[in-house]
């Protein structure tokens, strides 16, 4: 069977299923943004793990190595915002061709250190290898929070408003603008430069994980399409989302228009933006907003609510209800 | 500059220096077989993570897929042991060529989860992705600990005996016979075996930590002449190492006397046989060694002795000192 009949999410079903027989008490397993690890009476511990592959999650002629460096941290320390927990350590790998030079790989570690000394986030340990042909750098992150303060893709309810914490597009605008090797204008390095230096949501995320009435939390690393409905399946419900509501950048949007993209795509299976997707009681919406704005100076923008129904998805535009074809990232689709 | 110009723990010190400017209380970074993040006042947790690159770590068209999962989480495992921890979750990324049939992965989760079975350690989550063109393979695992009672390498003490838990050279001499292609004969096949399903010594190193006079611990992953080393650097001691007191198989011995290798290279330099190097209280030997061999029914091997001197080994060969000049493996070794 190849690989692609069952897709990324069908191997990772096949996976944990094999796993079913074995758990331990106050631990979570696979199948949220981080794993839950008890620590003390009033505190636990989350960890994930990300790998990057040269050529498959980026193109070394157009990552600058400080870049690489810190979008390697950086998608890690989202899934932890995505759990409302604050990172404490982090631990790397590197698979390393024979004939890079090591002020590659130390500017590599630059942008890693920058971003790990603005969480504060020590690296730990890791390993360091020989690789074939193609740099390979796996990084997990561990990080603590509250016992039963965790936001988990499951906890989403019927009525809560659906918001993100950002702009979406951009990121996947970027990887336009480089896969299509556009002119570097202002605009253009812009949206490149969402795709290789995202910004983890890291006190976004501890700040609305201080409040009760946030329920479901996920970080926008596949498209909100595809992350959405990480959390409707976990939550068995469905969701109601105003495309017009989507928060798109002016950038995003000039560009979109002056090289003819589809704009729609872009932001609903456009990936890597990481960004948190929140849902949220209704009611406490305005209070919520207004404090989060306060705090960070960006309003959460809402684009939709959760209703009731078995994971699905209704998309409306112009106040009509539309069918999007559309599916975000997934590793193994056909090419 | 290239890597091989300062080598793989030259390497590992430069990250480990820019990031001496970060620290949390109670945790121990980079420098030992796992580090250490505290749990609660009465324990700690311990992390460790490897990662195995086809065609650097494993030949696909020699080791079985079902070997290849047994091996990708054992050599954790037994950074666990090394501390003297009880491995409690596993992570687990992969990278996967397009072409990798279901059935393979299926095979490689076979072997990892028996052995995750076998330790009761659950997986508790991960990342697969796309790979361009090798099967990767990063494994982290958790572990926990007593506090205060995790093993370091900084904790030999002169004048202690160092004793190895198992064989040295069969996983070497399997790897010979892989790359030279051997007859699959019994003897053969036993230290493929060697080098493909090591064993790690968990529960060796569960019951060593409980007793306080064992001091440093360490797993043999690049051969002892490396492995010890890190264990004098890091207590600023040095020893002296009886070559004729290294437990040797008959079946190596039988195998490399045929070939032709050269075995005390394969006992002193030769890797991955994951068994545990401790070192201990030379007065208390005796009682250890009788109570472990109730345990396990198989001999502490004491292989020679913690001295004063700033990391050094110095080998004794039929009571006479000799220099030997081969190392442990480095990943990035002048090929």
């Amino acid at each position: 069977m190849k690989l692609h009949e069952i897709g990324e999410f069908g191997y990772i079903d096949r996976i944990a299923k094999r796993f079913e027989d074995m758990s331990s008490p106050g631990f979570l397993g696979i199948g949220d943004d981080c794993a839950i690890i008890p620590c003390n009476d009033s505190e636990d511990y989350v960890i994930t793990t990300d790998l990057l592959i040269e050529d498959i999650h980026f193109l070394k002629d157009r990552i600058t190595p400080v870049e690489l460096g810190h979008k390697a941290l950086a998608v890690n320390l989202s899934d932890i915002a995505a759990m409302g927990a604050k990172p404490v350590g982090s631990f790397l790998s590197v698979g390393i061709p024979a004939e890079t030079k090591v002020e590659y790989l130390d500017d590599v570690m630059l942008g890693y250190h920058n971003l790990s000394r603005k969480y504060n986030v020590p690296l730990l340990g890791g390993d360091t290898t020989k690789s074939k042909e193609y740099l390979t750098i796996n990084v997990g992150v561990v990080g603590k929070c509250l016992k039963g303060s965790a936001r988990l893709r499951s906890m989403a309810q019927e009525d809560d408003v659906v918001c993100v914490t950002g702009f979406l597009g951009d990121s996947s605008g970027g990887l336009e603008v480089l896969l299509h090797q556009l002119p570097e204008t202002k605009d253009n390095l812009h949206l490149v430069r969402c795709h290789h230096l995202p910004e983890p949501h890291v006190n976004e995320g501890l700040w609305l994980a201080k409040h009760s009435v946030i329920h479901a939390m996920i970080d926008v690393s596949d498209g909100i399409s595809s992350d959405l409905l990480h959390i409707l399946k976990a939550s068995r419900k469905s969701a109601l989302i105003d495309i017009d509501k989507i928060p798109v950048s002016e950038t995003l949007r000039k560009v979109a228009l002056s090289q003819d993209w589809d704009l729609e795509r872009l932001i609903t299976a456009g990936g890597e933006d990481y960004v948190l997707l929140v849902t949220l009681e209704a009611n406490s919406f305005k209070e919520i907003n207004t404090g989060y704005k306060a705090a960070f100076g960006k309003d959460l923008y809402q684009i939709g609510n959760i209703i009731a129904g078995e994971s699905c998805i209704k998309w409306i535009r112009n106040n009509d209800e539309i069918v999007l074809h559309q599916i975000g990232f997934n590793h193994f689709n056909k090419a």
